[in-house]
């Protein structure tokens, strides 16, 4: 790094989507933040007078805040700023510093994610304009998954759909699989180039990961976010034919099934709630649509660590991470439950135990220390990630 | 059994496709087939002289043999016609004998499967017509699936769309996967009750099911047959959202992506070839297509291997059957490469000794005596199956 950047402590990453922008101050050297902070529904202006009209407002709202309360005093302060992108396509193996070539590829990539791509472009256009000698640095959810190999990114479909329409398994979250599988590696003390890991990302989105001697070689949410495991309000994986018969017998467009996908599928589609703590709490009551969709859920996951454990042939460890993994204790459990033949046990005491022993490489194990398979619980941070991401890529280039 | 059935030993199988007919008469005391044939290309006239204009000039056609042989030389020497029923939704657990009321449920049934059960209702119609004192029964394919558990069969989308338009996994090929479980556990010597077993049906259509004590608890193909593994032509699982996309920013229409995922799709899709004989001859001259077709297609049956292990805890068997699992000896050893974590292993020498042991149950044992998992491979008999059960049909009623 050179003399001058080395001063320089403070990365402000951004995320920025379709309806909403989240923020982080943080600072590299302690790898802490100093603040964070989101503003939602942007846009919304009918519902609430503190709402922002637009994404410029919103922005320009927080950086005047982080002024005001001299957290950043001048943008000579900050490194860097690191955005969030959601897809990458295939042009990112690796965060990137923004130029117009940058850009254009990303501009190229919103046919493959019209909701997120525009919005992460507006929160890059905007903190230019505002920080214009500060280096922005892009970080993408895809990248970390192009290291898949040939037979796991191809669907089955015509192969012209590849090669001229990008029709691929990418994969999301690759922030937060590889931000865990690294904590996964220190707490393991070994290198991660050395280790087997499925990881599990459950949060509002949800994806599996299977890696392989640190590498992504599968992944469960496809050429876009709904494929793969059942969400809060998207279905995971289904029939193919499903569209097909709707728009022919029940005379459904093609549009009100994409938003019925999307929005009102998983555990909301099964029984009306999409955050699993109210899911819990009304299966607990005994009704019997969120019981269903609890053991659904859970059964998912449990096919897919089967899949992942044949695709790597041996695990390491297994790391639950996102809201649902990191506090979800009985869940931790079903998901794990009867798979002792592939050596995966959860002990009760130690998952029981509350809350993550932060002290410990952020990281709970929850199987006894004798099992083949280590289950470990690591709390993700995927600001501090693409803060990270953002300031090796500037190292890479000085 | 009554007294009148019991000199009867012969059952008629009738499988009527949208454009070909499949028959087979079986002696039900042997389980040996009589004779057996098929008439294809029914109603494309233009393409042969030879070829019938309708289902009915080619089933007319059919018993006129039947007749003219001296096989059936009188309709009172049939125990019953046992037909092939692709779709019996959630009406059909068991084979019925065909009276108006089974026939009104397979006709609900249309929706769910258009192209088959049309097909399967006019061989029933003209065969009832032709033997009218014949007991008719329906076999269907997705009955040995209606014991799969809620969790298994819900998809993660609008509820009332099961409640209302019968959106669930029905799960296909069943009179197979029923055959060679019941095999499977003959050779084993174990009562099926007693044993869980994944049995793999790879024709050109391609199914994968986990049976648990003797049930099935999950299968690949969903509401459709499109769903699950790669197959000849079609293309398993994909992204939901693809439909989406390609109608966005190709403007293709919903019929042109169905034609696509059906015909144009699975090895044929990637590499030009649907047939696998042909996709590895390929593969071996050293077209990179072909390989990638085969690695994906291996590489999707192990996922599912993997997947269907979780979902049962223990395996005792797994089970090849259809057209390239009883031949395709390379193809068994790479589905179960690398999975000695799982217990399974395939023993090169006896996978390779050749063709099916037809005396020993028809049961070619591919792994080790010793290891935790026994791999067969099983010639499937869905006609006899089918002759099987419509007998055992009647014994009930009677």
């Amino acid at each position: 790094m050179n003399v001058a950047l080395k001063n320089k402590h403070k990365v402000l990453v951004i995320n920025a989507g379709s309806s909403s922008i989240k923020y982080s101050l943080i600072e590299i050297t302690q790898q802490d933040a100093i603040t964070s902070g989101s503003i939602e529904n942007i846009g919304e202006t009918e519902n609430s007078s503190t709402n922002f009209a637009n994404h410029e407002q919103a922005l320009q709202y927080i950086f005047s805040e982080l002024k005001k309360s001299a957290l950043i005093n001048n943008e000579n302060e900050l490194l860097c700023i690191g955005h969030r992108v959601v897809h990458g396509g295939e042009y990112f193996q690796q965060p990137a510093i923004i130029n117009a070539e940058v850009i254009k590829n990303i501009r190229e990539t919103i046919m493959l994610a019209p909701l997120h791509n525009p919005a992460n472009l507006l929160g890059i256009e905007l903190a230019m304009k505002q920080f214009n000698t500060v280096v922005q640095v892009a970080v993408f959810d895809t990248a970390f998954h192009q290291t898949l190999p040939a037979h796991a990114y191809h669907y089955a479909v015509p192969k012209a759909w590849y090669e001229q329409h990008g029709v691929r398994r990418y994969g999301f979250h690759g922030t937060s699989h590889f931000y865990v599988a690294k904590k996964a590696a220190k707490y393991l003390r070994k290198p991660l180039k050395n280790l087997n890991i499925i990881s599990l990302h459950l949060g509002n989105g949800a994806s599996i990961t299977a890696i392989e001697k640190g590498k992504s070689v599968d992944t469960s949410m496809g050429m876009t976010p709904l494929e793969g495991l059942m969400m809060g309000s998207r279905c995971g994986d289904i029939d193919p034919a499903l569209h097909f018969y709707l728009t022919k017998t029940q005379k459904l467009s093609l549009f009100e099934i994409e938003t019925a996908l999307n929005k009102h599928s998983g555990l909301k589609g099964i029984c009306g709630e999409n955050d699993m703590r109210a899911v819990r709490k009304l299966a607990e009551s005994g009704d019997k649509n969120a019981q269903l969709a609890l053991d659904m859920y859970i059964y998912r996951i449990k096919k897919y660590l089967g899949a992942y454990f044949a695709t790597l042939g041996h695990v390491d460890a297994i790391v639950f991470t996102g809201g649902i993994g990191e506090n979800d204790t009985k869940l931790r459990e079903q998901c794990c439950c009867n798979l002792g033949a592939l050596g995966i046990t959860v002990n009760d005491s130690k998952n029981n135990s509350g809350e993550l022993n932060y002290s410990n490489s952020d990281c709970l194990e929850i199987s006894d220390k004798n099992k083949a398979v280590a289950v470990l619980v690591i709390k993700t941070n995927e600001e501090l990630e693409i803060a990270l991401q953002s300031a090796a890529c500037l190292d890479h280039e000085n």
